[in-house]
């Protein structure tokens, strides 16, 4: 065992959906140098997926494949792929949304954070599922923040952080009707998510996150003209939260907060609901960024783009923000007490 | 009278907030041959602070100064002011808001409407106002949209446009608490807006304008999921105002669907709230675009951005948003029948 093997973390990396670009992804991925000084990886999926995914890539990657419920081999700077031997590639059409596909990926994501669970990794990183065939598969799946929480038995705030370069956005409210949004802003609700936030920050190596938080209404109320929300629960949300050692500022006119967090002014910004974080994050080129489960008690960390079901199958998906996810989660899991 | 005055349309500029940069950006943007050529402006406001505006600027521009209620000079290319003598440059503090300046701005804006309402002129400019100043002016004042169908007496829909080089954003609610937004939209609020919309950008040349309309919900509803307006209001607005012959798209998901605007997938998005689309035109850079006032009955524009008091009387104002709605007014104008 070398020194540098000792020092790096293993992630533990989830196929996902198999009709899109995740094998393709998956084998790209582990075939890149700086992946693989990073992190030690630990595939888990299927052996013969990940060979039409690698063929797909046009690389050749050598690694030490393993049963399923085996203990992985002793630290080592070797790539592992854990084969859980449940899906034949064939019997899945690319571009097309399975019950088959949500299986395979529900059962690797499953997999992945038992492994890391079991303290035979460190961090958890997933190529792009399906929501559709996650659905097929399992019916009551709601987002992987819910299916998450369900495995590993947690069951305090957990949410979920769109990483683009250095800019991390988090937001109070997700996918619920705007219509209920308003109602959802409570004293408490923001102070959770702004804790949350800044130990999500500080796990990722800020050690004082700029943190700026968004009003909810125009002009973050316009002093009470257009909502009371930043008066009455926003800004009172921001002193307890500062109280408590939360470097946080605002609220801000959500129209303008994004402008100036773009130039450096903020590490984070906390939205009130899902569009006002996601329009910007989505014009300054998120599908390039990474999404991080927050509030679990490892890292948990996924490109933020999609199956791309289009491209299938091409050989041209661009593993950008795979790269992106495991090297934020290796550097997240380098600096979890071991 | 030479043939090119004869077809140039006669712009009345309004001078705005005299604590800003709007007597500079009035002084930069007459003296440029491109807006002399594209229009015939007359200047409303007082000849000492249009004089002040132009040595900040750097600029001698010559012109024909008109006493307040006489008529204008018959058409010639030469620049007009219409000198209302109301206010002397040293009665106000640059930098800050006044009574007196608000006072300012809307004597020359009613001014302006007023020309062009009785013919003089084809269509109104101004140089950015001071809300606060606006308020301690006229403590009814609610905002340009409201004042103009006041002055105008119009009673019909009238909305506030945002546009960047060739895109067009409108919105069918605006400065209210979000808590309010879903309750407003109403089937007959989006056609009407839609309608609205369609009118304003074929007034701008656009023959067949290819309209975007932005979801409510997350995920434009995920099919229900989190919010059912999609479904039961906005998709069925968007079929009616194409029965009605408005050539209109969606719901789209707001977090893509300025992504795809932005590559000139479309003339124009109709957004459901304020911040839906001011944060994604913010970001585009909207500081350099224009505003136009639609529902009026000649075009109304203006710059986006404000009156920069922080660079006040320095000579750095940027006039290209300015220069930018001038073009577009006199556009829209020359397409109006006379």
């Amino acid at each position: 065992m070398t020194a540098d093997a000792r020092s790096k973390p293993a992630i533990a990396l989830a196929m996902g959906d198999p009709a899109g670009i995740s094998p393709e992804l998956t084998a790209k991925i582990v075939a890149l140098d700086e992946v693989r000084s990073a992190a030690r990886i630990v595939v888990v999926g299927d052996r013969r997926v990940f060979d039409a995914g690698a063929a797909v890539a046009r690389v050749v990657v050598d690694l030490d494949v393993i049963g399923p419920g085996a203990p992985l081999p002793p630290e080592t700077d070797r790539l592992a792929l854990v084969d859980l031997a449940h899906l034949d590639p064939a019997a899945v059409t690319r571009g097309e949304a399975s019950r088959t596909g949500g299986e395979f990926a529900l059962a690797n994501y499953r997999y992945a954070l038992e492994l890391v669970a079991k303290g035979q990794a460190q961090a958890v990183c997933f190529t792009p599922f399906n929501k559709q065939s996650m659905r097929m598969a399992l019916p009551s799946y709601d987002d992987e923040i819910r299916f998450t929480a369900g495995v590993l038995g947690v069951t305090g705030p957990a949410t979920e952080f769109n990483v683009l370069d250095r800019l991390w956005n988090a937001r109070v409210t997700s996918h619920v009707p705007l219509s209920q949004v308003a109602s959802l802003i409570t004293l408490e609700a923001v102070v959770d998510a702004l804790e949350l936030t800044a130990a999500s920050l500080r796990a990722a190596g800020f050690e004082t996150p700029r943190i700026a938080v968004a009003g909810l209404n125009p002009h973050a109320g316009d002093g009470g003209n257009f909502g009371r929300e930043e008066i009455d629960v926003i800004a009172p949300a921001v002193a307890r939260a500062r109280a408590k050692g939360v470097p946080v500022k605002g609220p801000f006119p959500a129209d303008t907060v994004f402008v100036r967090a773009r130039t450096g002014a903020f590490d984070a910004v906390l939205t009130m609901y899902h569009d006002q974080g996601q329009i910007a994050m989505k014009l300054m080129g998120f599908d390039r960024g990474v999404t991080v489960l927050g509030g679990f008690p490892f890292p948990i960390c996924t490109p933020a783009h999609g199956t791309a079901y289009d491209i299938a199958g091409k050989g041209v998906a661009n593993p950008g923000a795979t790269r992106a996810a495991i090297l934020l989660a290796a550097e997240m899991a380098l600096r979890i007490p071991r």
